[in-house]
């Protein structure tokens, strides 16, 4: 305790278990010497970060199919309804058994953990009692998380399908068992599947207990053409406008896909202060489209990356940068040249500057804890914030020291080619430890 | 040694050290009783493989510059010159040092190996000796490969070029010297680095080196944009003619990239029986371009993959053939749909079907070795090649066996779903062991 009212040690003191500051930076730091100027500080833990080391935001998963990690990488080369109704709808149907639900989400929790998402946001199934079984696993293993028990009364299978009435009720008490789990950590978010699985009745319904309770909000929109023209013809209004009839749009909701939102369903996303999950992964994999991030970001709307697991092939955030990066240099290439036995595109952009790695790690860490409407609480560092963070390791490269000339270059560079090396070429294995709120998750 | 002279056990003695069969396929086959009718095999190794683990063939990487392995991940946010300029040329000019070269060379040679490379096509550096100290590395470490002393006698920067008589005089001695190891493994293969670093007088003189010695040839084509204007101006022919007025398209030769080659080229390519090593990795990261590999297959030309490193961001073949689909699915984007924000294509194709992981698995291990004209020693399990091959585990996955139902989908499903999650979720860790020429060389 101090008694400058001041010190960072008497701040937001309820939540403090751990405190942990960034005391210096650089190799001509010197611990002692801060040390006698910051007395309070005596007995602490010190942490030195090796050369090869460096510190940065926990990775934000804005959408995720946690049911589905069981299937990861299976059917992808299936139309899209066939790997539905093979795959995804009877695993998904599995969660009505609860022993199942233990052992797998206690795996998922701990693979995206040991991939580095410090904060996500899990679709769970139709089953209530299951998707608090993941809500519990992410708090016991000590994760951020947005947890969404699915809702589908319609056009769905025979065997996964709820009533209006069951989706209701499951979903009021879904939140009130997360609410009973007295915690920062886990939170609920309403979460009908999509607008087709769902009746314009449970879609209302849906956004007044949001509303009512204050609450998080996920879906799907714009993933897929066929899709989007089943929409229309069932709601008679743009998909963007199904949502927003049943209050469904708002700063806490966050939508996944949105690959191919007309510019008035951007106005309204603008007007309303909904995010963007995008999920470059399985756009590609489901055969969806070309998301142009950057459009959405020119036009104010907050964007976050999500790995859409199962349609999307992986757990890591780090690989949904690159990912994002290629659809965005794929865009570029579009824009610009001639696609050689295919013609050019009618209108072009040769000013069009794609997402670069600064950017797309942004989108990956703030910016998707702005997409979840919880950058007031993570996603850098800053005071008053969570420590949510990952101490990476870039030494396990073949090489990765090979330029003696390290010595000549500025610390800044040397930072941004250690991140380069983890962005471009690493993988959980160079994730050294991960941290949500000051405590660490991974070891 | 078996009295029957057409036993397998009498077929190509002379390259015998090791003989592997395989036996049998399935939980039904009894090891016991086959030996009973093949008593030759008694007290024969025997191997059983897993539930969770498969055989398959080696992966062919038919485009990698060993020496760029060191900065692999790095200024891959450059435009390609300043690339070049910053990292690419200074470092390969450091292969002047043998102990560098040395040193270096046994990792690039150990981690592609690690990554399950059965036979790579590597770039060297313009050092003879140094590009040999490659080709040493990869025969004691038992890796097939192709190793080319790269050749460049203009538009070079002044540290990292070589005169005429140099280069043609060190690519013979190169020739020779690879020669001397009397190795059946490792090759030598004619490499002037692209067009537009050798003058016409160098090019014809390595054609005509390559032909007197029937060997192998690779090098770029096609790469990027204003490097073909550039080729041109240079050539006042196309770029697929400058090389073949020098007699550098021969049927043993591979040219990477190959992203914006006109019809005409294609048709010439196809005369000579040249191949084309499609590095999509790179052809994204150095902003190049898309390649339609299909359009390539449909007009008969052999296609293999290459990670291009360091171009490319990772020296698996595996995540090739992810980044392979990619670009393909993205070209069927391209030319069905209308690109959100930015129009349409003139010329639509409704009927594109985008590559399938079966054809990216066959690009990456047969494909390969069809382009690099050693498809009748390697690239698939028939009689008379060598085993070059993988044992891939799958077992690592979280939840790879939650569905119990396994016991009703057929073997063939079995199977496949394995290989699907190595290809869509696996990395070198799946990749238990690896085999060339019966050899075992990563366990
Ligand atoms: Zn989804
Ligand atoms: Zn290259």
């Amino acid at each position: 305790m101090c008694t400058n009212s001041n010190c960072i040690l008497n701040y937001k003191k309820k939540y403090l278990k751990v405190l942990i500051l960034i005391v210096g930076v650089g190799n001509e730091f010197v611990y002692d010497e801060w040390l006698t100027q910051h007395t309070n500080f005596k007995g602490a833990t010190v942490e030195r970060l090796s050369n090869d080391q460096f510190l940065m935001p926990g990775f934000v998963d804005c959408h995720i199919h946690a049911p589905q990690v069981a299937q990861i990488g299976l059917g992808l080369d299936m139309p899209l309804l066939d790997w539905l109704n093979t795959y995804t709808f009877p695993l998904e149907a599995k969660y009505a058994d609860q022993k199942f639900a233990q052992k797998t989400y206690a795996k998922v929790v701990e693979n995206t953990i040991k991939a580095g998402t410090t904060l996500a946001s899990y679709f769970g199934t139709n089953h209530k009692e299951s998707t608090l079984i993941l809500a519990k696993e992410a708090l016991r293993q000590g994760q951020r998380a947005l947890i969404g028990k699915v809702c589908s009364n319609q056009n769905s299978p025979e065997f996964y399908v709820e009533t209006t009435d069951k989706s209701i009720a499951s979903t009021e008490e879904f939140v009130k068992d997360i609410q009973k789990l007295e915690t920062d950590l886990v939170k609920p978010t309403i979460t009908p599947r999509f607008a087709l699985s769902c009746t314009k009745e449970l879609m209302a319904k849906l956004g007044e207990i949001a509303h009512k309770n204050d609450l998080h909000i996920q879906s799907h929109i714009s993933e897929n053409l066929s899709e989007i023209d089943f929409v229309k013809s069932l709601y008679n209004t743009s998909y963007a406008e199904a949502y927003d009839n049943a209050g469904l749009l708002t700063p806490k909701t966050v939508m996944a896909h949105a690959v191919h939102l007309d510019d008035e369903e951007i106005t309204l996303f603008g007007k309303r202060g909904t995010s963007v999950a995008h999920c470059p992964a399985s756009n590609n994999m489901l055969s969806s489209g070309l998301c142009d991030v950057l459009r959405l970001i020119k036009n104010g709307i907050k964007v976050g990356l999500g790995t859409d697991v199962s349609g999307g092939n992986s757990m890591s955030i780090q690989d949904a940068i690159l990912r994002a990066l290629d659809v965005s240099h794929h865009l570029e290439f579009v824009k610009k040249q001639e696609i050689k036995g295919s013609g050019r595109l009618e209108v072009q952009d040769q000013a069009y500057q794609p997402l670069n790695y600064k950017q797309a790690i942004f989108l990956a860490t703030l910016g998707g804890a702005e997409a979840l409407a919880l950058s007031n609480i993570t996603g850098n560092f800053a005071i008053g914030k969570y420590f949510d963070a990952l101490i990476v390791d870039t030494s396990n490269y073949p090489l990765h020291n090979y330029n003696a000339s390290n010595d000549n270059k500025s610390p800044d560079l040397i930072l941004l080619e250690m991140i380069q090396k983890f962005i471009y070429v690493g993988d959980d294995r160079n994730i050294l430890r991960v941290f949500v709120a000051g405590n660490q998750i991974k070891n």
